[in-house]
């Protein structure tokens, strides 16, 4: 039986500004990236965001990122691994603190951004990254490009990971994604996007920008969030996948082939 | 048998920028306050504060603070107890992720200058904490100002409390604090000051500036943390408290009596 | 002949984060008041803010608030002169970097929400603000609520001032905004917002909700620019403002009489 | 006739922080550089720093940094050009207000730690930064590592520009700076430390970790602020440089030859 986690970033408003439909995308995926504070989200909106997933039933994460609301921590900073681990322990635990209050449980972690993109290709910073998860709990499930230095990292040490892909990204022949300054970066229609992740899903597999199927795992896809496009394709995503035998199942939810 | 909790605030370093003599001072307390990135500290000095408390035997408490670095969080910002509740949620667990990462658990909560100070005769702010502090681990110690609001919120919600007593500030013939604002607020002989501790401790009274004996519970006596001055008095109160047959011990370590 | 200065608060962006019609309301108001960092607003924001204006015609102003950005300033703080001087020198001289980067010159000076409203009644806050301002440069105008202390001040030390009034805002008998906690604080109707305005440009007075006219200066008012309806609204004042006989014009533009 | 400027970062300090040894290490210096607030300062700071360096006679320069407060500006960020551009006609323009408030005019800019290094390497960012400063005010002079991008960048504009050189540092066959990674980066003797500057004021050149003299020139020299050694260097370096023959004087102060 196939089966696939949707996550999406969520909790990303701060004080008077509001980013992102999260009450309707609540509506279609199943793990909920809450931010912690960092480059988005604040203690208010935290406690919200958890309240909102818990009542649709959909799993939730910590999503931290670096300390740079400015750049919405999508700007590479050179932080040192002992850093990277002190600020992911520190926004785990702030945003466990919202679901002990209301006796939840966290799922997973998903750092966010330049943090995740460094992590992705850097293994110091993916060992300090998982370490911190670990050693705050070893339950936890490390969220990560899928087959990245990251996902590697969380293995290494013992987590349980998932390999993240992505729906609208297209692949390179090394399993890497097109970086985003390339023309063909982008998959605009949502009916190849949807496509795409069926073959990742049923196959393991992506055809890459080269014209050949690259092996890859998939445990969860990344669903926007933000604007009207977003909830059509989330909605479109979920009915077809049903419709193609895919179970759409919390990470933690699945059960082990 | 007579007990005391010497507490103390720690942790309050940012970044480049070193405040307190904390490897010092945890010689001659029992209770740390460690500051969680809003008034003061960061992740890597929560880190290093709670592995220090920890390898001294020191027990560990979060110390939340208003957002505002600043002004070292000591200036009252009008917040409503919403915000103060999601404020202490994100702060406890802050610190809590910590020790979770260390295999330790938190004692107590204090909250820090302003917010303490507010919270102290203020209900609704008072309740909010309490609720805060509740909700994320029913098995917390609220520290608040002896006799205070934010002591008797904890109390109505069920939380064990802690009454704070200051060794270096004078009383009212109400048992509320000299304010500041007057010439004799501050104790300046350190004798008297520690006269004041033990007569606290043993008789659960201090002499008030009109000089009358006003009644007043002692549980935790705070000690400053900065300044060559407070590591002398530190070990002339411990030393002095333990020859008045006074046990200097934290307050989650008493003997109920 | 009788002329009226409208302003509006623009600029308030924060990277990733958007808020307000900027480039519409611009069309209708003579006055932008840009914020600083503070409370709102980015370097890049204000870069493109001062661009917009420029472009449009319309007069810049500073726009300094308290440092909050989570609670967009409207949170009161317990600043001293000392500090509130420091930081409207601090947030004029970086708007003013923007300002002659371009070749532009600042007309005016308007604190945002708690600064404003503390200030409003708060004879030394207002003393150092408009110190802050004349000592920047004595050439500014100084934005207050009507006849509030901050005008006072304004006046006290040499500099112009604005009396500012609000279209949507009901007047009590001593010529007080009625506190938006009271049910009638609000003007629901557009008609009679406009009518507010028109008699206190031309009569130099307001209905105030005992019944009687108080008398209260109006040299500018305060126009939203957030929303669909603060367009709407924009637009139907200035209209009926010139059919009523009423120049719409700058401050730093009118004509003395 | 040989002359020089030493130079110095102050107004570092940060609400209840303080960092370096401001009062008295300029009695030693020529130039201020005064932290802006985004790495280190805060307006109270920036207006006590300012008044300061004027009663000394020392002339003002802003340091604008990376907005990396817990960093301390020394993180490298990935900005872009147009994002260095905006924050530092920011920061000029917040030092400027308290310039302005005080009739003193500034003489310099110099941009901080990490956003220093990577603007003497990067063209882009290097061309931005010049664009900012000369955009504000033609008349300041701009402070780079000696020939780096940044001093290219500055001529390439139009502005005055300043080599810096440091008294401490190793310097490489290619005139660069030798890595703080390496075991010689650092002049540990006072002694050669003056001795390279010397040399460097009056014969323009440096003797590299390589054993050839190589050309560099010198314009201003980079003096530490914080630790009792700081003083004691600034006090000697001062001392020789007389009796060589140098006269230490500001770079806007300097006669061309």
């Amino acid at each position: 039986m196939f089966q696939i986690d949707l996550n999406c970033d969520l909790g990303e408003s701060f004080g008077a500004y509001t980013i992102g439909l999260d009450q309707d995308i609540l509506e279609y995926v199943t793990s909920a990236n809450i931010a912690c504070g960092f480059h988005a989200g604040d203690p208010g909106v935290m406690r919200k965001t958890v309240a909102l997933a818990a009542e649709k039933g959909v799993k939730i994460g910590a999503h931290p990122g670096l300390p740079d609301l400015l750049g919405f921590g999508r700007r590479n900073m050179a932080i040192s691994p002992e850093e990277a681990y002190d600020l992911v322990v520190y926004q785990i635990g702030a945003l466990s603190g919202f679901l002990k209050a209301e006796g939840l449980h966290m799922q997973h972690v998903k750092p966010h951004g330049a943090l995740y993109n460094m992590a992705a290709v850097d293994q110091k910073l993916s060992d300090a990254i998982a370490k911190a998860v670990y050693k705050v709990d070893p339950g936890l499930i490390l969220f990560g490009l899928a087959e990245s230095e990251l996902v590697k990292a969380g293995e290494r040490i013992g987590l349980q990971t998932a390999n993240e892909v992505f729906a609208d990204r297209t692949y390179q022949a090394d399993g890497t994604l097109t970086p985003r300054s390339q023309p063909d970066a982008l998959i605009e229609s949502d009916d190849a996007a949807v496509t795409q992740v069926i073959k990742m899903v049923k196959e393991g597999a992506v055809k890459s920008q080269q014209g050949h199927d690259v092996s890859l795992k998939a445990d969860t896809v990344c669903i926007h969030g933000d604007g009207a496009h977003a909830l059509t394709f989330a909605q479109k995503i979920r009915k077809e996948l049903k419709a193609a035998g895919i179970e759409v199942t919390a990470i933690s939810a699945q059960k082990s082939t």
